[in-house]
């Protein structure tokens, strides 16, 4: 079944192939890809699009010697395979091996861990700058899919490749006329004249920037990729090699249904149906799907703005289409859409940044200046912000509370129910005096009465009067603080104090110090890190008081791949050991 | 002298001129810029060179109907003599009622407080969107200097404009060939090839990206600009005006030298001496620029690599040319700045990015993912990291160590004498394991002896041994601390310790321990908000313990134009105010 494959041990063995054998190898290496993919799931357009570059690039070049730089490295399996890592994909029992993802730890041929889109240029070009420095002789390659060329990171490299760099750099631009969804932005429409002119429009947004430019129709043809990266080995001056490929290639399920298609989970290779259960159960992503569509009915002023990702809260092709002229995705471009709905904020409309946590961070900048320093009433709504949802070292959420909570203005709500979320998403839109930024839960949907109004800044909630032992349990955490107030009561002999802060930005002073008359420990709970936290703002509160101060969260740790309840037990974070711990601190 | 001035008393009064009286307006208004400018300094090569623009921007649309946006907003002291705000240009007494930025507390033709690059296009993108879902009928006008366009946010949202906005949007573009120094990037090789074709190269950076395009040579010219304006006012599609205009224009001086008369200190208009005397103290920046020069003679993989702003660190012309390979100015881009060291890092260079710590916001995502997952050895080097250095409060140095600390793997170092600065550069450089970003002292220039290896990560030092409370004074904050102890010393009669954190981003757990022998009370000093902060960190430490910590430095908030001493006694850090906090704090 491998036939081919067996005999690629290191990068070099593709050397040897006849052009016949390397395309029975592609036919081999989309096996290995189905193996993985229909079995553990993971990117599968990026993959199947790019199996034939990537066995061209290693016939043609040298690595480790010259260098490939994976944008996003969503699209990097191909690679894996041919350097040594064929086992992550044909093997079942060795899947874990590999981390989905370039990774330095795994091998030579990998230059870093990246996970966020735009980046592979810039990091490239750096890499092209030390070796002129140190007067080294290779080639450096940086692999961008179109999608990604909207990102600002991308594109202010392009700018600097084309005049800063005067030496040996080649830009594999894989074009396959779609992000995760279709893509959006008028260099799209500049890319499309280009794969109708076969490259040769006069207007080129890579020579506008300053760049060589190729470009190489037949994107999944080993024989012309190999010829037209021979043309580009050695060149002595930036290049973008455009090369135009099919999305999802060797799968006609993918290749009709490209933006489902990006990322899979594990499924029936016949049907393409997922082999994993779901249930029937209501999600959070169904829940915020639904809300923005009828939201965006009762309310002409709301404005829903994606940074790509539409589906990152379920709202399909259809969805996108009904919202009409209340919904715009700015493509890959969190600035944009952050600096965007500051605008539209201004102008009375009710804009909604719908993305990830961990993209979030790339508009640190805009959400300071073009939002909070302007006091805008933006909502920014972040999915994936729970420590147990992507765990992959350049996709955690876990850094969210401690990045955003310390901007002033900018109120951060973390509601701990489906109640909570929702009416904190009614009252976010519906005022216009505060910038807001709403963590999705993470958990289990679960249910209780929730307020409607969040205007008193930093009022934490009551959920139960207790005594001596006080637990503000934020957000995802607050079952758990359920959890620990019912362990406490049951172990220790008395009913303490459990609090919903709802806001992981601010604090309410006035509560605190009405705990000391008849507390003397708070625990508080946070899924994310400690440094910077809630939990840290608090302690803070009381260092010159006589309460105790226990927080309970996460390190300040790039973690990856970890098992979420293992992590909570090494964290000391089960009922067991916080109990334990509190009858310590409190000297029983 | 401001005759025609005289009449201008709201927006729509420049309508009612001739175009010779216009002319002569535009002479007036250079006159009162001179007036303020000689007087207290500001920007300088950005408004002389856009007089006739703004003027004919009035004279042909309608504003606060019609929405400008200007991009920094340094370049809008004409638009705020023309609505409303002549005053803080001809009356030395009302000089302070004016911000130097757009500000929408100032007047209702200010749309956003700006003072960051490259937002225009997408903050008017968002007023433009918003204005269309409101069916609103209204102009909306992004300005920009060709310098900024290198942004990823300012490319990101040409992009968008390009494609997203099927309606009026009117993006001007000032092209003077400058940013604040020479422009770096593809793109300016385009502009001059426009500028030479008179528009109508085929090749063109804004068509590329989707945009309708007009070109206007004469971009000093009044009755020119009017007649462009006149052409797309209420125009129904997004369209780019690029007009090419002499920054500095009318002071021969500053259009001789563009780079230095950017900004300008108060100065005599005979001669463009400055007025102020500097004295010849040494100051940090010339510390800096030296030792970037020597460094490099010494080390050839030494890479200096700076998002424009050379000037900020002491980089002249002549000294960047004597640098030559081993420095790159990468344009106003900070996240290529920051990605590239990563690269550079990697393939065994040693870069140091400069810039100042307000821009360095930019680029937190870089910073995390494109750094510090992948362990590369950059070092960011930052300016104005004091609260009493940048004022507006668009350029506050104050949340850097918030907003950084907090990112695992990148350790942050604030330097509280001369040697220490230049120790830990050496250090932070010539090591290849830690994300290093170091703060630039804001203080007057004093030395003691400092260790020569920061490698103990979070390793405190103690400066002076003493008893019962333990002052950590970090980094700028240092000789305050030294004072407060003296003050204890002779107000309560004890000596107590005083400590040198070093480390902005990491604790000496050990060290906090020990203290807990003969210290009952820790005061922490830093210069930066608490939250999020270095003094929150201690608190936390110690929140379980016995020991009282007190946090002293700035408010989580935005501080607008203040006066530090002042600002400090308000916040109760004078010696007197701490010792008083301090005996209460102890029981005395």
């Amino acid at each position: 079944m491998y036939e081919l494959m067996e005999r690629i041990n290191e990068a070099a063995d593709v050397k040897k192939f006849s052009m016949d054998e390397l395309d029975k190898l592609a036919v081999e290496i989309r096996e290995a890809l189905f193996n993985r993919l229909t079995k553990i799931g993971g990117h599968f357009g990026p993959n199947f699009g790019m199996v034939e570059a990537e066995i061209a690039l290693h016939y043609v070049l040298c690595s480790p010697k010259d260098q490939f730089v994976f944008d996003v490295s969503h699209q990097s399996y191909p690679h894996k395979i041919l350097t040594g890592r064929k086992a992550g994909y044909i093997d079942d029992n060795r899947f874990s091996e590999d981390s989905g993802y370039t990774n330095p730890a795994e091998s030579e041929h990998d230059l870093f861990n990246v996970g966020h889109t735009s980046t592979s240029i810039s990091l490239a070009s750096g890499l092209a700058k030390a070796r002129d420095l140190k007067g080294e002789h290779r080639n450096v390659i940086a692999l961008i899919g179109d999608g990604s060329l909207s990102g600002g990171e991308a594109m202010e490299a392009l700018n600097v490749a084309g005049s800063e760099l005067n030496s040996n750099f080649i830009i594999v631009v894989n074009d396959n006329e779609m992000a995760i969804a279709e893509n959006h932005g008028g260099i799209y429409k500049n890319l499309a004249e280009l794969r109708k002119t076969q490259g040769k429009a006069a207007n080129n947004i890579f020579t506008a920037f300053g760049l060589d430019y190729m470009y190489v129709e037949k994107g999944n043809d080993i024989p012309t990729l190999i010829e037209a990266f021979q043309k580009v080995k050695d060149i002595d001056h930036p290049i973008v090699v455009h090369i135009h490929t099919v999305k999802g290639l060797g799968y006609k399920i993918a290749e009709e249904h490209k933006e489902e298609w990006h990322w899979c989970v594990p499924f029936d290779r016949n049907t393409g149906a997922p082999t994993i259960d779901f249930g029937n159960c209501e999600d959070y992503t169904s829940i915020t799907a639904d809300y923005i569509m009828q939201k965006a009915k009762k309310d002409k002023k709301f404005l829903i703005i994606t940074p790509a990702m539409p589906g990152s809260v379920g709202l399909s092709a259809d969805m996108r289409k009904e919202l009409g002229d209340q919904y715009i995705d700015v493509g890959i471009a969190e600035e944009q859409a952050v600096a965007m709905a500051s605008g539209a904020a201004k102008n009375g409309a009710k804009p909604l940044v719908v993305t990830n946590t961990t993209f979030i961070q790339r508009t640190y900048d805009q959400i300071s200046q073009d939002v909070c320093i302007n006091g805008n009433a933006v909502t920014i709504l972040l999915n994936f912000t729970s420590f147990a949802g992507l765990t992959d070292v350049t996709h955690l959420g876990i850094f969210g509370i401690a990045a955003f909570s310390n901007i002033p203005k900018l109120q951060i709500l973390a509601p701990s129910s489906k109640s909570e979320y929702l009416n904190m998403l009614d009252w976010a839109l519906d005022q216009n005096e505060h910038p807001v930024m709403i963590l999705i839960p993470g958990n289990e949907v679960t249910d209780r009465e929730a307020d409607t109004d969040y205007s008193q800044i930093g009022k934490f909630k009551i959920e139960k009067q207790g005594e001596k032992v006080a637990v503000l349990a934020l957000g995802d955490f607050y079952q758990m603080g359920e959890s620990l107030v019912n362990a406490i009561k049951e172990n220790m002999g008395f009913e303490p104090t459990l609090i919903n802060p709802r806001f992981a930005s601010a604090i309410d002073t006035e509560l605190l110090k009405s705990l000391e008359e008849n507390h003397s420990l708070v625990v508080t709970l946070e899924d994310g890190i400690l440094d910077g936290g809630f939990g840290q703002k608090i302690a803070a509160f009381y260092s010159t008081s006589e309460i105790k101060v226990k927080n309970y969260g996460l390190e300040k740790k790039f973690y990856d791949r970890y098992n979420p309840a293992e992590l909570l037990k090494e964290l000391g974070m089960t009922d067991d050991a916080m109990v334990e711990e509190i009858k310590r601190l409190l000297g029983k």
